[in-house]
């Protein structure tokens, strides 16, 4: 699936080749990445974190284009990655095939994708089908980056989401991630579980019956020997959790309206819910919300859910300055 | 309803805290600019305006993002932002969230806020609904800047108003200024009002009965001392009239159509109005205009809206300077 | 037609004065180019295109803001003009009007233009109906660049076509070009033959019976003395062909769709068609295509359609330069 793309601008412009990993690499896929990988992009997201917080933007990417090309709503990822590109001095052209669109003309995503790699110098793409970018990838000999391809991926919501846990706990080795709400459906928490595998983490589930972790996820990280276990309740398992990842349960999922009240409750954070749950203790969330975290919670300094949205603005500059041979 | 936001930004990045009256604030009502605030905003746009003249644009807020979100359609005032910030060398994102939105995933106002908040270092919001902005800047660290909501304030289009008579006359105090049209209904006209009574001038009101000034901003004036007149025809106070601002009469506020009919030409500005008006005279107009200025006027020199929309740009990159802290 | 604007920016901002042809001119037209015109257009896209090999982008333009005014979708186009300002180091204020818009509230077109020109250094238009961006021209004081006037005209489709050929084929005089597909409603081919004529060609024109060129053009090039000759199939003219230039033909153009499926074959092109071609021909295409070439040829070094839109680039970084005095 990945593309292996070793032909992408295969000539670093400058001089230390030994950390370009991602040198002309597109991102697509959470599976191309070993423990070295990622903690060499949180590295450099790092650096992101303290060069934005001294000086706001600076000029890495000078010249450097990016079409951020969206073929569904995202106004978070879409900005997030706009700003990334403007904080590293870069440009950027914005395209929202959803109104507005040579698809409409019938175009393949190829075609697009070849047309707009004679005007940009990264690509990132966003698409209601599996595996729009891995075909983008295979069309271009720009860079591409996955922002999520329908019930396929979303790496770079992955990426962020292990980052906040190491920039607020300060590691991620032997910290307890309690996962909460659909995790039958939710693309975010599939990959996290994937990423989290890399690391000597202990997960546990929490959700309705019929939203449980795919087995073929839960096999995945067996086989990487991490510790799983699954609940329906959170109260069990919230006094032991550093991290809870809530996500949200939606009533469409369920046929019988009753099994839904009977147990939508149990998955919407609350000040109480924060009464039992450590001090020290992050409470995080992929957004938007609609009710799944009461807005009562937002000042505990355990809501971890609006600086994740920032720290996943260092992500994605670390991941386009790398990919463009700048970091 | 104004947001003190006294913690917002509060420390200054450079040396002279003295003129800073605005950095770190929201832009959210004409109520929160008395005539010191005033002139220091226009003392500031002229500035701009001077610099735009001699160098186009220049690099004031390098490396700053403008976040420009707009949950409804107004190309001219959006326009108008990205203009200022692009001028001052700064960058933005821009939302369109009528098309294309997470609002769609019923997000709240509060929620999109703080997460573009992460990414931008000022907010300008347009909304359908009252006191959106204010609800804006409860939430953001970051300054919010009201481009318009709903039936409430548009503070930044009675700026550049007051801007427009004060570069075009060259003072505000003495003058008179006759306000036409749909004076009932017209946010422009109340806004400009209020700010009007902050200088010594004379204002008439010239409108069907059945869109009369608000009988409360009369009010608000006469407390203020400021000399107020209510006309149904333009013709007795044009001659005395320095500043004429038009606005739009629309047919859909009259229940019978042949009242409509009666008094719309009475509304329309064409050539033959101009021959009556005094030779120094301005004519204003929010924009957009269908019909209520006969496009034969357009060449007159008193034709001030073009320059309006232009007046426009020097007081919003004013806004965004004094906010950042750059002037 | 073309507006003369010879009133507009009127001095030039630096030494040079002779080369300045096309500063503060609008680009609408084709027929605004003479040979010498379009020698001097080629020269400065061909050193566009060294200027972005070897450093990507520049600061030519930093300052400058293009107004990028789009009434109806085209991606393509758009995102050309976009990143041309941008590796020009200028800023882009991109305005869809489609779903977006003060068209809405019922603003003209040069009420539109006249207030963006308050903001920007230029505008580029591209909107339904023939004739608008004259009509805008006459109204804005800063240039206007025509990107596609419904059924009129889009000259900068057709100066990229011919600089393509160029830089392809290293001249224009004593080439063969064989326009295929649909030359009766196809804005493309007709502002391509007209640009043709002013160098030393011979052009084959391939179509069904029923879209067939205008003899409109074929009467113009004729007295240009062009030589000029009429096909209903490919395969008499492949062999001594340099370019071919393909367009679509369009199943709703026919009444009888028999008629149609009797003809389409012989308008799309094959690896097969390739084999019949010259080693040293190139194959053109405006793009989108939807069918019309095999996705089979895109392999082929001879197909050219996706160097065809880089050269796009190149052409709009030039007219942008030197509409704005820079080149």
């Amino acid at each position: 699936m990945i593309h292996p793309n070793s032909e992408k601008n295969p000539h670093l412009p400058f001089g230390d080749q030994q950390n370009a990993l991602f040198y002309g690499k597109d991102i697509l896929s959470v599976n191309q990445f070993d423990r070295n990988g990622l903690e060499y992009i949180f590295g450099v997201a790092h650096e992101m974190r303290e060069m934005v917080s001294r000086v706001g933007s600076f000029d890495l990417l000078k010249g450097k284009i990016l079409a951020n090309l969206f073929y569904e709503p995202s106004t978070r990822t879409s900005s997030s990655f706009i700003a990334a590109m403007e904080r590293l001095g870069g440009s950027v052209i914005s395209i929202n095939e959803v109104q507005y669109s040579s698809v409409s003309k019938g175009e393949s995503l190829p075609d697009t994708i070849r047309t707009l790699e004679c005007y940009a110098d990264v690509i990132v793409l966003r698409h209601p089908e599996t595996g729009a970018s891995s075909l983008a990838a295979q069309y271009a000999k720009k860079p591409v980056i996955n922002a999520g391809d329908g019930v396929g991926e979303h790496p770079t919501q992955a990426l962020l989401d292990l980052y906040t846990i190491l920039e607020e706990l300060g590691k991620v080795d032997g910290v307890t991630v309690t996962l909460l709400g659909d995790l039958k459906y939710g693309r975010t928490v599939h990959s996290l579980a994937r990423l989290l595998s890399l690391f000597g983490v202990r997960i546990n589930y929490v959700s309705p019956g019929i939203l449980k972790m795919p087995s073929e996820v839960i096999e995945t990280l067996e086989a990487q020997n991490i510790e799983q276990m699954e609940f329906e309740t959170l109260d069990e398992v919230l006094p032991s959790t550093d991290v809870l990842y809530v996500t949200r349960v939606q009533k469409e999922r369920f046929d019988d309206i009753d099994a839904y009240e009977s147990v939508k409750s149990a998955y919407v954070i609350t000040p109480d819910t924060m009464k039992a749950a450590r001090d020290d203790m992050i409470l995080m969330h992929p957004l938007p919300r609609v009710g799944e975290i009461s807005r009562e919670v937002d000042d505990d300094p355990r809501a971890a859910y609006f600086r994740q949205m920032e720290y996943g603005l260092y992500v994605r500059m670390a991941l386009l300055a790398m990919v463009l041979g700048k970091a």
